[in-house]
């Protein structure tokens, strides 16, 4: 038999790393190269955190709306379509996700996982409203799942441009996806959306430092050879929670 | 605005259906073909509810042995990779997984599932020992993940003749994946193994119907359409658990 005893993980002592923009992309990289983890694999397992953790930070209860209707504004990439995954476990615990997915892509995954989210009956906006009081009256919360680590700060264009201005009027609160749309992952804009919520995934980027509203970690998979070799001295996930709060 | 109100599911007042093998070959084809889901992303949302399952079934504070040991045996096809996903998560989870995976395909998919536990230092045994007082000293439990709906009672080939024979006689509990290994999924095979818990993907097959262990539903993510159509009248899964037990 070659049972070797698996090392326990201490308590990291240290404190938690906030990565880079460049560390963020070394990190996903070789979770796919080296780890052989799928995309479609990640986003599910991120977009599920993301539901896990709108349901820690808006539960169902707490709405003062009588439908517990959400709005998920899903961008062309990555982020986007952690968004979709997310809006459709939302449905799945009982929430009403909305979509506004306004460009997309001839990514086959991409395109699989909004057919996923349009059989499950949710519905698409085909537009975003500009008077921003008709979005504060039809949703409780909006999910910022638009642009991620990806983006420059600045470089956003259009249609994003003209959603970003609307989102900085809303008066409902807002959750981010990993990097707030219109930020740098490096560093926060004081100009920008202010999201209540920011949901990180793997680890915090440097943009989330001094992030004053509710702040989660998702996606509770990293392997412990990752989360040392890059110093990330990620806190305890509680039970078997696949989020913690930070 | 397109925003339509969603439904609210209904409390089934339906008994829970039980699939028959060929009900379950439906459902899955369905999801893949008209739904659009991923293999890849299947196995994941399986192996981390049946790793979730585990937690309830056997909690880390209920083993008498030191360390929180345990086998996890994962035959050539998806069975065998939901039990790769799930031995994944455990680790993360913080049991210490050991598997015996004898027969592997050329499955790029599954090729990954192992890259992905093996570079999470999780032991792979060369071979299961006749001797079954070493398992028994060993490990605290075994997971069976051997086969499942695809294969037919009285099928199985080396290895899993005496693998099974092995299984038999081994005292400590067992968990099997959808389908205790060498039962037919449409009957029990009351000559077969006895697992004390058995972990039921989607909705539980005909074979688990008299079955008197603990029993878990796992994987919370089926469209409420397909819920409708193949009258599964599921119970409520509790708060944003992946599992609810029968």
């Amino acid at each position: 038999m070659n049972h070797t005893t698996a090392e326990q993980v201490p308590e990291p002592t240290e404190p938690l790393k906030y990565l880079s923009k460049k560390e963020a992309a070394v990190i996903e990289k070789e979770l796919l190269n080296e780890y052989r983890f799928g995309h479609q694999q990640l986003i599910e397992i991120w977009g599920h955190a993301c539901a896990h953790a709108i349901t820690k930070a808006f539960p169902l209860s707490a709405f003062s709306k009588k439908q517990p209707t959400v709005l998920v504004i899903c961008g062309p990439e990555q982020n986007g379509s952690v968004g979709l995954v997310c809006a459709r476990h939302l449905r799945i615990f009982e929430y009403e996700p909305t979509i506004f997915y306004p460009k997309r892509t001839q990514n086959t995954m991409y395109q699989d996982f909004t057919t996923q989210c349009e059989k499950m009956d949710i519905p698409f906006l085909s537009y975003l409203p500009t008077e921003v009081q008709l979005i504060n009256d039809a949703y409780n919360i909006v999910i910022d799942a638009i642009l991620g680590t990806e983006s420059d700060h600045g470089e956003e264009q259009e249609p994003f441009t003209s959603i970003l201005t609307t989102l900085k009027q809303v008066k409902i609160p807002m959750a981010s996806v990993d990097v707030p749309s219109g930020w740098d992952a490096d560093k926060a804009n004081a100009d920008g959306i202010t999201p209540e919520v920011l949901i990180s995934l793997n680890a915090p980027k440097k943009c989330a430092k001094g992030f004053s509203g509710k702040h989660f970690l998702a996606g509770r998979f990293l392997p412990y050879d990752i989360q040392k070799k890059f110093d990330l001295n990620l806190p305890e996930f509680p039970g078997t929670d696949s989020l913690v709060e930070l």
